[in-house]
């Protein structure tokens, strides 16, 4: 089959990539989106080789469960080992065995085929486009945050970045709070959240600093770690919804002094994100760039590092 | 007066240092600890200039209360604005405009006398003796992690370091907690911890890693920190006690992919700690290593800096 393929130092098309392993589900890729996970690890982050990509709808052609033969999925990532305490309640996405597709030890979607556990998939309502489709893995990530956190309903939320995952954050934050502010760098993202109603700053002004409720990152930068100190009020809860490595000291005192409260977070819940797109609660349709097939890989990874430019998708 | 003065490169006891300002409640002090941020902070961190010391024990001379005249008090350190927001709901610590006795434009402890806000001052109950005493402060500190934080009984604990700061939360977490393990470098720390029930451990073992609910950081060093993300278990959470300055660069990667949530905690309830000594449930008097009139404070702050001592004292 055709699949893009990371050997660990560069990315190539391949035509005649092995099917993916028997005993699982097979799903016929019908759209897969580019990710910033994606670009880093093109950088050679995280080690891993094999085939790319994470967020995809597709529809299956071979399962154990015959109900599922013929219909769109959309599928959960990680694929845990099923006996551990982690795997038995519910948590299998913090399995120390586990794989995750496209990111650990598991081929991913930039190919025609893909395989996962059947109890990975969720089938996806008609109502929801495919291209809406590929948004429920990061949007499900998006959803993490209030599965982790109670926020409360008056609280002053700061989003850090104006991005893919800014702009799903946004969205999905939007369903229960209003007093919203993002900060960004590009004014064709801002405007898209200034029409949700969410107030756009380019830059901290001092009013601005140990204001927030709340604040999550979003850049995956380190000055965008810095900035969540500076925004958060004394006893303020930050999220790290993007991996941080510091190319400098890092100075965790103002954090400390002022009793800040970091959470990581991660992959999210796929139903409430299917959900959500299903009944038009969320839009994502502005968030698309473009489509590009498989075989323009390289004009669709230089699409998706264009800063100007959301969401890249691919079709196999 | 006699005061211990840090000019911002060196610290000199003088003995013509001018009186505590007016206005506020005066105190002679009676007897002050060493903690590490006196030690940090002579090393020109924080860039104060004034007379250091923070835990003390004295006895009021002159109070526009008074009933607080001769009585033996301890001190909260922050002194807010009593105007905003933080100052009107209990958390003064968090006052903006607020000044912190011998740490940020306040004269400390290290002196004959010094002054605080009337309402800053706890009277001390005569079953709990000097030396008990000026550990409150250090004692309200690790009180403040159950009042951030709902610790479930059962949960598995885990303490880095084993000095002062360690020394007190393992006896505070060991009044609801049994299950508690503590990593630290010095056999003589680590046997007191023992007596209390506590499991201690010098390095970190392949089967602790990830299997900590709740990671307390006590040694303010960047190997510490590190040594959270190893400790805690998926979705665990991570008490940040002591301040952290990477000398390296940071990558809190495993922090977000594991969900790790970080909780920086300072200052906490003096009440509690005064409690806890006077009913005898928490006890001290182990850590205490030599107490020295103030005429020898580098004597003092020699003893103080030596990693195989635990609490050193002053007597002005
Ligand atoms: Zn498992
Ligand atoms: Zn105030």
């Amino acid at each position: 089959m055709k699949a893009a393929y990371f050997d660990g130092s560069k990315i190539l098309v391949t035509h005649d990539y092995p099917d993916p392993k028997q005993g699982e589900t097979l799903v016929k890729v019908r759209l897969a989106g580019i990710c910033g996970t994606d670009l880093e690890m093109i950088q050679g982050y995280a080690s891993y080789t094999g085939v790319l990509g994470h967020e995809f709808v597709g529809e299956v052609v071979k399962s154990s469960n015959r109900n599922l033969v013929g219909k769109r999925v959309v599928g959960e990532i990680n694929a845990g080992c099923g006996r551990c305490q982690m795997c038995t309640t519910g948590l299998e996405r913090h399995c120390t065995e586990r794989t995750v597709l496209g990111i650990y030890k598991r081929d991913g979607a930039f190919a025609q085929y893909l395989s996962l556990p059947e109890k990975n998939l969720h089938v996806i309502p008609d109502s929801v486009s495919d291209e809406q489709a590929v948004f429920v893995e990061p949007l499900a990530a998006a959803f993490e945050i209030e599965e982790q956190l109670k926020i409360d309903i008056n609280s002053k939320i700061a989003i850090l970045g104006d991005g893919r995952l800014a702009q799903l954050i946004a969205r999905v934050l939007g369903i229960n709070h209003k007093n919203m502010a993002c900060f960004g760098r590009h004014q064709n993202k801002l405007q898209l959240l200034s029409k949700l109603g969410v107030q756009t700053k380019i830059g901290i002004l001092p009013e601005d600093e140990h204001t927030f409720d709340v604040v999550i990152e979003a850049t995956g930068s380190e000055s965008g770690f810095l900035d969540t100190m500076k925004l958060a009020k004394p006893r303020g809860i930050v999220v790290l919804k993007s991996t941080i490595a510091s190319k400098n000291k890092l100075d965790l005192t103002p954090a400390i002094v002022n009793e800040i409260t970091f959470v990581g977070s991660r992959c999210g819940p796929f139903r409430p994100a299917i959900q959500a797109l299903a009944s038009g609660v969320i839009f994502v349709d502005d968030l698309i760039d473009s489509v590009y097939p498989l075989d323009r890989l390289n004009d669709a990874l230089d699409a998706a590092r264009d800063s100007e430019k959301l969401k890249v998708l691919l079709k196999p």
